[in-house]
């Protein structure tokens, strides 16, 4: 159709896209990444039906279920992956999650609550405790012979860890701990495992010695025996969930509970039987952000369960769009598909495009993180790193898999909201992932501050000079774009052509520096206004960063787009030329696009698009990309690669389009 | 704070925000509105523990529990509001819907469940039905002793009714109809009492007389007796579902069932003993338009559940967010309240002011609705206002309510996760309203349709002097600045000072000029490139129309938009002065300003904002609009007027705070 934009902009194209023959399995094994044969093997074992969500089953039923399969996870061995060889595990840190990050697609109570027992209890054992502490704990748990909870959180506080009320205190008269709970907030909340499985815990506590708070530490606690709680422990049922509901969380609370002083999980903090407190690291806020590294893996595993999850969302619902018909389209006997619709181009087609962008950056995460956990490059700089990527991706992919799923359940009408389709019933599961294992808001300015260090390394006693050469470097003759200047230049010469307008935008490079140019710029921009704070009193300065907490988070947000881009962008500079990379650079493109559309308003007032260059963007995404994407969904959603009984929503296998030949049917007998 | 904004910009305003007086009372009996003892006394029944929502009961009790609830209401009285003096009905609509929105705080499944019954079921025995037929069948719908459904929908259509394929034939020899399904996709789905409860149902079929098809007609069937489904009727049930497990949604399909002749719900079309087929009618366009209209009821009542459900939300939220502290502030002994972070503010309060926005709206929906209904102002240009307002409104409210109910659920983390403080599951059971009663892509293509209707009204045969008058009439000085001109000419006057820019900006005609001008322009450039069409053949009319249908989408939006920002301007504009209509006037001011700042690229794009003015709404948001609204979030949230047991959530009834003084104390004894 065209519309506004001028035929040239067509003629730069290699192939007319119904040309293009697209190699579907081609996509699925580039997407499978390197961890293919484990996330092949863990997707088959979510096919077996006693791995399935029942959608509907009550709360206890399903707690009950989600259990008995996580014996099943057991016997099929996956779970070795995560555990040091000395006790029998695989010690293949990212093949690991590449295996639990599958488990959404059989139910995400049981992603989670495998979650629960071997990435968090389990991983704070293995992280925190010693090679002793591995030998005697980390069998039970790997068997599941001792179900256990990782009990951080407390109702008082959740994102603020550091300010926890248990207390473990040593008492030098028997040399062993005490745990204590001392008012309802410090009440452990939120924990699963608690309400009934759980048989010990990983206590996290102010450690107490000889009157000195030495700051959180975690202990192994044991909880339950056949009988229930043990004695001085209790706590209650956090009941209902808006969703997973096949994890049993509850509460703890300890009164004055002794706990053996070999409990204290001693990697990174020691106290001796005359009751004297020793640590290999020496920075009480250093330790406790090493304690708290354990976090990182959990993140790594949403990621790539929210990934997952979208892939899911996106396979249903447009498969369903593939097929599904409304309205007749005039001068036909034919009805209109779905997808043919540009209002439903608009609401699926960025989402697949965002599925396959967040593929490919959580394969790049979990290299990175498998690359440091395996000791393969544990530096202190790729720690960082990893921590502020999992930080910037875990908001991420969490709501954008909440914005896919929902977006795919709308797009399905009333078969979005029958619990069979499970997309409704996805969204409700993933909601509590935008704010458990670090709430979104918290993370992305924990990547906020980071971003500001770097930048202030970079300008540490720099010159102007310095400073110039290093926006240059970066952001190319974008940086000195504010005056408008620029913008009106860009008018001049684009005037009355869109194709030239989009011309410029729609290299690899240029949407490249426009969102690097972006983060850059937001941040640069929130360090000069938090300038001041280093002079002010602590109060005040807290007060001026609450002032540009907004922005801070949006900088961090342009963050995580950029690098989701750069992830989708190497993909796609790693593959060999053909049709298969050629229909990921038009899905790259919308993706990209899709972003400068967002933030439109950023690139024009601060003079980086001019109004015509933004106005084409739009006319290119549905003039241009959709028409030139749409005969490939089907293929691009073949790429995921779930079977049948991965996806089972009967809309998405086949049901419609049975129905609508009946139809035709009755209606050709009819005529 | 004020960072960008200079100084100058406060002296404008009358009061500084803390010494306002704000009467609580007061805004909660303006929000009460017209029907305000109606609505008091339906939040009474709601506050009856029979009435709530049990969460995570499983679906079977669930079901019965709410079906159990129908027959309070009906001991209630409230549902005569809706039916005809006739019956022994009230005759009162607007009342009637005021009554039933309320019943979303009890639980949305029993809102409904309820809108099925007397909303649905009997609405279309009322409006579809004569004299006659209404003392045979309403006094059973009413008192419940004959539970029904509306048999509309069909797995193969839903949004396109005139599609159906369930036939009723009508038999010349028997003198009955003959309703039959033909095939699978044919089968009523997604049917409300369809599973268990329904004895009768309102069955939407084509209606076939001597071979002639007269389009989609309604008949009164009867389905079960005590021994379950009559012969040759049969179904099934749609199982659980993302949320409303309340309600049996279900299936039904018909075998060559007779129905007498009497049945044929005949206001609008009548068949008599001869098989003569007659309407008072007699477009069959306008009378299929008719016997939808029915629907606008349902689309009301939405509107308001969606507000209901928009204030509880806020309620849980906001005062979870006035008590929870997180993080020690700096040089302080306390932690940071939530709703003092900047972040949480641009959370939570632009969702407060739209719920605020959404509440006035709904009561000048309810007005309209009332005067058409009643029989005041029943005029076909009222009934066409009312239906275009309601597939406005229902996309804005439902889908506000939503994004409110997410945007509340996790700004309470975990504990807005759990089930007890009922925001996950108030977005569960809301997310269908988004795509029943009228899908909202599809109702604001409706309402497109219209604007252009009324846009091409105002132009036929009209000279450009006519056109211009029109323009400069309606949005004055800011239509002709497309050429970018006088952008330039704003930043020249505005430079350096925010200020400047932000009160050309603030005043209420700014605010509606920017609103309104931004539909108009917005209809005029989709039928500029529309005009081609009426000299195209069908298909590629119909193609061309699809290729605008995104803009189409988001004019329709935009006017939705400029119609609830008219509602809460209107209600203010009602106030005397004083410091309620000061709040409000905040309230309005940060309502509208976010829809302009959501905007922004297109103000900018159309040359309508200058970079200085778009750059300083931001800045206006954040320092002067949140810390005047800040201290008076108390009020707001009582303003709603919702008890606490009709709120429930126990961290919305000081339970955080109680968490927090027990904490200090302990705190105090250490020291």
């Amino acid at each position: 159709m065209g519309m506004n934009v001028d035929k040239a902009a067509n003629t730069l194209e290699h192939a007319p896209s119904e040309s293009l023959s697209v190699d579907a399995a081609a996509l699925g094994e580039q997407l499978l990444g390197r961890w293919a044969d484990i996330r092949t093997r863990a997707r088959a074992l979510c096919e077996r039906p006693e791995m399935w969500k029942i959608e509907g089953q009550p709360v206890a039923e399903h707690r009950q279920r989600v259990f008995d399969q996580l014996h099943h996870l057991v016997d099929a061995g996956g779970v070795l992956l995560s555990f040091p060889e000395s006790v029998g595990g695989k010690a293949n840190p990212g093949g690991n999650i590449a295996n639990f990050e599958q488990l959404v697609l059989a139910d995400p109570s049981l992603q989670i609550k495998s979650g629960v027992q071997w990435g968090l209890f389990g991983a704070a054992v293995m992280h925190l405790g010693t090679e002793d502490q591995h030998k005697k704990w980390l069998p039970g748990i790997m068997n599941l012979d001792v179900p256990g909870c990782f009990a951080m959180t407390e109702t008082g506080h959740g994102s603020d860890v550091a300010s926890i009320a248990t207390t473990a205190t040593f008492d030098e008269s028997t040399g062993d701990f005490i745990l204590h709970t001392p008012h309802r907030g410090a009440w452990k909340d939120y924990i699963g495992n608690a309400a009934i499985d759980g048989k010990a815990a990983v206590v996290f506590a102010q450690l107490i010695v000889g009157g000195e708070n030495h700051g959180v530490h975690a202990l192994y606690v044991p909880l339950r025996d056949e009988k229930g709680f043990l004695p001085g422990v209790g706590g209650d049922d956090d009941g209902p969930k808006g969703g997973l509901n096949g994890i049993d969380n509850g509460r703890l609370h300890f009164t004055s509970v002794r706990v053996p002083r070999e409990n204290l999980l001693n990697r990174y903090g020691h106290v001796d039987e005359d009751g004297v407190y020793s640590s290999p690291i020496e920075s009480r806020g250093r330790r406790f952000f090493t304690i708290l590294g354990t976090l990182v893996q959990g993140r790594v595993s949403l990621v790539g369960a929210s990934v997952v999850a979208s892939q899911l969302a996106s396979t249903i619902a447009l498969r369903y769009s593939l097929e599904r018909r409304q309205f007749p389209v005039p001068g036909t006997q034919d009805e209109q598909v779905l997808l043919d619709y540009q209002t439903h181009q608009r609401r699926l087609l960025p989402r697949l495009a965002n599925t396959y962008a967040m593929s490919f950056a959580q394969n790049e995460l979990l290299g990175l993180f498998h690359d440091v956990f395996s000791g393969e490059s544990d530096t202190e700089e790729a720690r960082q790193d990893l921590e502020t990527l999992a930080a910037a991706l875990k908001p991420y992919a969490t709501w954008s898999a909440l914005d896919i799923a929902q977006g795919a359940r709308e797009a399905c009408g009333g078969q979005g909201f029958l619990a069979e389709n499970r997309l409704a019933t996805l969204h409700a599961d993933l909601d509590v992932y935008a704010t458990f294992e670090g709430d979104n808001t918290v993370l992305l300015q924990l990547v906020a501050k980071r971003l500001l260090g770097d930048y202030a390394k970079q300008f540490a006693g720099a010159d102007i000079g310095a400073m110039a050469g290093y926006l240059a470097e970066q952001v190319s003759d974008l940086a000195f774009n504010r005056s408008g200047l620029r913008r009106l230049a860009q008018n001049v010469a684009d005037f009355g052509s869109t194709a030239r307008s989009i011309d410029y935008v729609r290299s690899t490079d240029s949407q490249r520096q426009l969102l690097t140019d972006r983060v850059h710029t937001m941040v640069a921009a929130v360090a000069d206004h938090l300038r001041p704070a280093t002079k002010l009193p602590p109060h005040e300065a807290a007060e001026l960063m609450n002032q540009h907490q907004s922005a801070l988070v949006d900088a961090a947000w342009a963050h995580a787009e950029l690098v989701v881009w750069e992830a989708f962008t190497n993909a796609i500079d790693a593959m060999d030329e053909g049709a298969n990379k050629q229909l990921l650079r038009w899905l790259r493109d919308l993706h990209g696009f899709t972003l400068i559309e967002k933030h439109r308003d950023w690139y024009l007032m601060n003079g980086r698009l001019s109004v015509h260059r933004a106005e084409a963007i739009t006319d290119y995404i549905q003039y241009r990309l959709f028409p030139r994407i749409r005969p490939h969904v089907g293929a691009l959603v073949a790429g995921f690669g779930l079977s049948a009984a991965n996806v089972r929503a009967p809309i998405a296998l086949g049901q419609e389009e049975q129905r609508q030949s009946q139809a035709r049917e009755y209606e050709r007998g009819l005529s």
